[in-house]
């Protein structure tokens, strides 16, 4: 499946009081200083066969033509990239010519990028090309790079003098202020890890915006916004970045009022001419969560008929109170192929009233709320007439049964309490058809089990799924993971995939809002 | 043949007082701004076959994934790239990834370059791979290119926008002041075309020092210093220039006081671990001719010493009158494979000993003079004796048959003017064994004629030679030229070729001093 919205002749609409506050609130950045803690160098162009190299002998390591370095910055790092270059041997007579490959994963490290031929642009993969005309030299990179591993590779030097890294370092940058938290524990080591992992994909994917990925799109999409900030509320507090890009979403949108389902930033704010049903639906949610956190008045104030706009314009995309076709495919729900998302769509507006209503209560508009609860009640009976099955106890949409109708219907309220209990004990039933490509879909999965009160399966689940991450190495929660098939792509390609993948933080807002609840316990 | 030396552990000698003074006579650098004059697309990635684009229409050129553009600047430039890049689509959504080729020739921007596995390095082939993050965007390009060409690719957009190149302009960069040369006509088409490319030849060699090629090597090396500054002496008159690079040869030697075949200038002064026999004495030559122009006494005061230290070394390298195997194997004279160069390196000798003796003279060491006579006119005998076959009336040089050969005895003046003309009579005999590559070894050649007298004869070689380069397309002067082989390359690859290269630039030398000098005719 590939998502791509192109609207011929396209131009936000612009309001300049949003977007003044918005520049108002754009974050502090931090930055530190980090170097490598090991090095390698891969026995082949494209393997991962590698053999150590002694940290102190790094810079001893004199590189010929065709040579490698690889360098390991122990962790998952976002920001720029200082190399001092030297040579041994004669005066340089030539330039150095390197490949450099920025990698979040070793399995990155050892693709071969001219085979990746995917829909998405391979623009974003993390390889630069460099000639180095004087040696020695302190070659800073001007762009912004997610790594962990760094391949140098000398395309070429010349007979007369090979090459060292005498020295590298990562300047890097993000908007969390790491030292203001404060430890924290929960007794168990994986959950620990589990939770030390989120925070670092949540913290590297705090830049100027909440990004979804440092990687790849580096841009503010407001699924991914929604979870970041539930995640953020329970770690880096950073409520201003919530509001800032709220009022991004808020200060350029489509002309007729929607929330675009991203925001591009630079060179200016501009609303991307991509709308999704259920992302404009989540500005409701998150805001509506961002109010329950600071109680911010001003926030309310600016931002609350445009959260009402996205609700009215969603229901008139409804027929006899069951979402539109043209809704259904302006929605994203997961990556899976072939996954019917009507019942999802109808799920997630129903969801997003409920978050409306709350709105319209906290700005004592009484009359909007009880609008919303009509509809509200209309979308859930024909939800149920519509999608769900008296006789197999679950949820078809258009004859499909998949684990995402059920999941979305679930934390739509749809069923009474013990139904929804008795469908969620059965849930390994719908795994396998349509199954959850994404982090993302897992997180609202194991919210459904949450929902119901499974628990424990809940907590297994997070367990199980973010753990086999864990367990492949990774250093930040990745974008997309099926743990049978771990090359899987959305893209065409996992050398394209975003390794630090905002949607995929929310283990840690698990933990401290349900398993691990001082408060609860 | 490949032509490189490593001496292990090398630390050149520096003259303090001499760097300092070179230092000082550094040159200003005049910049312009040059717009492309046309453009078109390439059909295929590597192919020459072309479609041409009107050039107001370049800017409104959308660029998707694949396509190229190149743009023709009309002549050959050295200077910085500046681009400027927007977009027609959506707001893009992913970083530009550019290739740019930058080629001095229509050929080279043809040429794949990763076919080239030549012994110099590949790190000269000026392309660049580059991605711009934010668009428009004005992207100046930090190195300095040599072209009239360059290919624009678009490795890769987003099927949301295509790039657009709105604005191009080279900043031009030489140290040669144009403005100030008076308007020069010889009467001749040919001619005055062959004089104009000389001098934008020279033009473009013309920087921080005379450099061999803008594009490669980009330095100073000495036996194109000497044809540099004579074609300057008739031209741009920048005698600092010469001046400075005398100083800079002088300034950092071996350790043992013999010149080096080239300098490095950044990043601080220091003497390349390369001598060339030839290439040394040059500097007693090119010392000698900077005084006939200037009468500079603090030169001749400050180089005397160091010129003569040339000779002596080399004196020092011959057995029994005649140049040692050590002195052969150090010894260019030409790219030609298989070429003896014994006979070559004796007469060059020779030919140097004559300035040394003119230096001596002008600092009235006449002991100095004397002693050079003595072994000049041993070296001649033994020049006579043991290269000279009486009864095939040329130079054999073990066992070969060269016009090199016989060329520089004739610029050495071993035979009397009889014999030499004789030879040089008959010098299409010899071109066929060994034949010239170069337009270096052209121009000795040309001046071997006119050592005879045959002037007419010299002045159609050089009309023949230097005209098949414009007639195969050359904006500039090249480094390596066989008419019969427009592919030929020195160095394993023609796309490694310099297309500008020093000296190549000496027509207009031979054109002003010897063709058409005016007070001659």
């Amino acid at each position: 499946m590939e998502l791509i919205s192109i609207i011929e002749g396209f131009h936000p609409l612009d309001n300049a009081k949003l977007l003044e506050r918005a520049a108002e609130l754009a974050p502090n950045l931090h930055h530190k200083v980090k170097e490598p803690v090991g090095g390698f160098q891969l026995k082949e162009r494209y393997s991962s066969e590698k053999e150590e190299v002694v940290l102190h002998k790094l810079r001893h390591l004199a590189m010929g033509k065709g040579q490698n370095l690889c360098l390991d910055f122990g962790t998952h790092y976002v920001g720029y990239l200082t190399l001092n270059l030297s040579y041994s041997g004669s005066h340089p007579d030539a330039p150095a010519f390197l490949k450099l490959k920025f990698a979040e994963t070793m399995q990155e490290l050892s693709e071969n990028s001219e085979e990746y031929n995917g829909w998405i642009s391979r623009s974003w993969i993390q390889e630069e090309y460099i000639h180095v005309d004087q040696l020695p030299a302190k070659v800073v990179l001007p762009r912004r790079y997610a790594f962990r591993y760094l391949k140098i590779t000398m395309m070429d030097t010349s007979p007369k003098y090979k090459l060292i890294v005498s020295h590298a370092e990562c300047l890097t940058e993000t908007s969390a202020d790491v030292d203001r938290m404060e430890p924290y524990s929960t007794g168990d080591p994986l959950l620990d890890k589990i939770y030390e992992v989120s925070l670092r994909t949540l913290q590297n994917c705090m830049q100027d915006v909440f990004e979804d990925g440092p990687k790849r799109d580096q841009r503010l999409w407001m699924g991914d916004l929604r979870l970041q900030a539930l995640t953020n509320y329970v770690s880096f507090k950073n409520y201003d970045l919530v509001k800032h890009c709220l009022y991004l979403f808020g200060g350029s949108r489509f002309p007729d009022g929607r929330v675009s389902a991203c925001m591009f930033t630079a060179p200016t704010v501009e609303a991307d001419d991509t709308w999704m049903f259920d992302y404009a639906l989540f500005y409701v949610v998150a805001l509506e969560e961002y109010l329950q956190q600071t109680d911010d008045m001003e926030a309310l104030d600016d931002l609350y008929d445009i959260a009402m706009q996205q609700v009215e314009h969603s229901l008139r995309m409804c027929e006899n109170d069951v979402v539109s076709r043209e809704a259904v495919d302006g929605t994203f729900v997961d990556w899976t192929e072939g996954l019917d998302k009507t019942a999802c769509a109808q799920a997630i507006l129903i969801f997003a009233i409920r978050y409306a209503r709350r709105l319209a209560r906290h700005k004592n508009d009484w009359s909007q709320s009880n609008w919303l609860m009509d509809r509200m009640r209309r979308l859930e009976n024909a939800a149920r007439a519509r999608f769900w099955d008296e006789e197999k106890k679950c949820f078809v949409s258009n004859g499909q049964i998949s684990i995402a109708s059920q999941v979305w219907m679930v934390l739509a309220d749809v069923l009474s309490p013990e139904e929804a209990y008795d469908l969620m004990s059965r849930s390994d039933e719908f795994l396998d058809n349509c199954p959850m490509s994404t982090p993302y879909m897992h997180h609202y999965y194991i919210m459904a089990l949450l929902r119901v009160g499974l628990k424990d399966k809940a907590l297994n689940h997070m367990k199980e799924y973010w753990g086999s991450m864990l367990d492949a190495g990774a250093d930040t929660f990745w974008e997309a993971w099926d743990p049978k098939d771990p090359k899987a792509s959305p893209y065409g390609g996992s050398v394209i995939n975003s390794y630090c993948h905002a949607w995929s933080c929310t283990p840690a807002y698990l933990i401290r809002t349900f398993f691990c609840n001082e408060e609860e316990d």
